[in-house]
């Protein structure tokens, strides 16, 4: 099958639709579809409507509070902690990301956490929700499935803790870092076993420490953290601060949201919004972000390479094409959406 | 040549009379040795006492200021700026820290940016400086050299740009992460050079993008980020947020302080302190900690792996080691000390 084109505001209603029909309110139902299709439009589609059949498995199972009350727990001027009671990660992790900024345009820098949160899709979404301030945006969350042992172990007590950092630039696409803090994320690893095709040495290993190629057998090995034992250190850190400090899950007590849909995850996650203004001017920022990313980019390439990118870029090109042309949905996942929409007895997204 | 067992108090006083000897004003000196001395005491040895020879180089050929006016040039209830006047780092980035936890204090989490300061040792001091208030330090940094292209180029537009993260806990030591986001620190490959071993594969790539395992070929290529275009990124955000951000160097503007000792440097640190008292508890944070890396150091092991550790463990079971047996100061080491007091006419530290 071919993959067709869905335009955004086509895509989020079709989201929206479809939590309507599960019981979401109105409004948090457009939300997390905005942000959904907003995730699937600038191509981070491992987190988009892809996970709109197992989010309305887990409401079903009554593994989400649909209608939490999402409050500040704790508070001081430059930080807030945020109980998410349970609702979908990205009303949450919203409410957070709004807080941070809000609180940075006073003390210049702040930090917001949240527990009983869950999954809210890539982590970019929300450090790029600074973006729209003019300030820099930095998330950390914990993973909602361990996949990593620590450095030498075999007991599988860390997940792939993402970081992401979104820095405004000028006339220049912003800087946008979103990466797991293993070599692969575990989603293309499942992609490899779709495909069936091999995995590349160092994406994962077997329980003796040999290299694991075949995607099959992945649930016999672990994926590998960045730079080896650096990358299993920022794993770890990466949930103390986005998990532990907030008295959310971390370690042993992380649920595996592929296998277990009924139970609260306590997902953890953290923004950090840091004002540029604050520091000087916010023009001379951006110039000086524009100066350092040109320069990236007019630096001298290795044989072979044809253009040299920095993180934001590709992903600003994407949403440009995908706004113009419309966001590619595969033949496979439009497919499980028309089961959905079946199930739900709402209008498909092919034909609405 | 052995290595010699000096103590802390005793390298902390000879490097002390270094810096005094050739200008320093005393109670500076006093403060960059005790850092200088704490360095190699939690086993930082490429950042500790080692340095002393190149600091005063610079120190003698102009290139930082023996007087300078480390004062706050812009200030919010949650972060400050502050301007070096290129006095030595390890006075400047104390200052930061200590602000950083008197701001954390009142308003939950602060950050404080220097520039116009100078290399000021590894990275996790001052993270570390938060623990003895109970709180979490993150700090990150511009490298004093640029060793890495932008993914795929050639040109060396980026430094190791280091990130520290320290989190106090309970009964167990601290954890603390240092980490360059190279797979290998330069100083690591200048040893290798020293002792004339190969380097491994993954370290190094020369022009074609080869691997280059030859030490003394270092300067005809580059140093590999973690997790490849991965470690490009977070060595590029660590560098906007640690330099561009507070008006430090960054890019083309970096001096590399190996071969220039007259300019100043406008080297670009930031410390972001923590106050886990604001989320919640601190007894039941350390508690938490403490369960967590119980259960990381528990987990079962790869076959012939003899234990798990967390980074920050070795470094706390170092510095308990040294602070008995005295801190190991290599015979080639001592050997330039011994030319620096001859120099300056003060005492030789393995006489004093």
């Amino acid at each position: 099958m071919e993959a067709a084109r869905v335009d955004f505001a086509r895509l989020r209603y079709f989201i929206a639709q479809a939590f309507e029909a599960v019981g979401m309110p109105p409004d948090d139902a457009r939300t997390v579809a905005a942000l959904m299709a907003q995730a699937d439009l600038q191509g981070s589609d491992g987190h988009g409507v892809i996970r709109l059949a197992p989010y309305i498995r887990r409401i079903r199972a009554g593994g989400v509070n649909l209608h939490p009350d999402i409050r500040v727990v704790a508070e001081k001027p430059a930080m807030a902690l945020i109980d998410g009671n349970n609702g979908m990660g990205h009303l949450v992790m919203k409410r957070a990301a709004e807080l941070a900024v809000a609180k940075a345009r006073d003390c210049g820098v702040a930090w917001v956490g949240a527990r009983w949160s869950n999954h809210a899709g890539p982590a970019s979404l929300y450090a790029r929700m600074a973006l729209e301030h003019d300030m820099i945006g930095v998330y950390f969350a914990v993973g909602n499935a361990n996949h990593l042992p620590p450095w030498g172990g075999l007991e599988m007590l860390l997940s792939t803790n993402p970081i992401a950092v979104a820095i405004p630039a000028g006339e220049e696409p912003p800087v946008v870092l979103d990466m797991a803090t293993t070599v692969a994320a575990y989603g293309k690893v499942k992609a490899k076993a779709a495909r069936g095709e091999a995995m590349p040495e160092g994406w994962m290993i077997d329980r003796e420490g040999r290299p694991l190629t075949d995607p099959r057998r992945a649930a016999e090995g672990f994926l590998l953290p960045i730079g080896g034992y650096k990358g299993y250190g920022l794993a770890l850190v990466v949930g103390l601060l986005a998990g532990t400090l907030n008295g959310a899950a971390m370690g042993r007590e992380v649920i595996d949201f592929n296998q277990d849909f009924s139970s609260a995850t306590n997902t953890g996650q953290a923004i950090l919004a840091i004002d540029p203004r604050a520091f000087g001017g916010l023009a001379e920022f951006k110039a000086a972000v524009d100066k350092l990313v040109r320069s990236l980019r007019a630096a001298e390439r290795m044989p072979g390479v044809e253009r040299i990118w920095y993180p934001g870029e590709q992903s600003a090109e994407r949403i440009a094409a995908h706004r113009h042309d419309g966001i590619p949905i595969a033949g496979a996942v439009m497919g499980t959406l028309d089961r959905v929409a079946e199930e739900l007895d709402i209008t498909p997204l092919r034909t609405n």
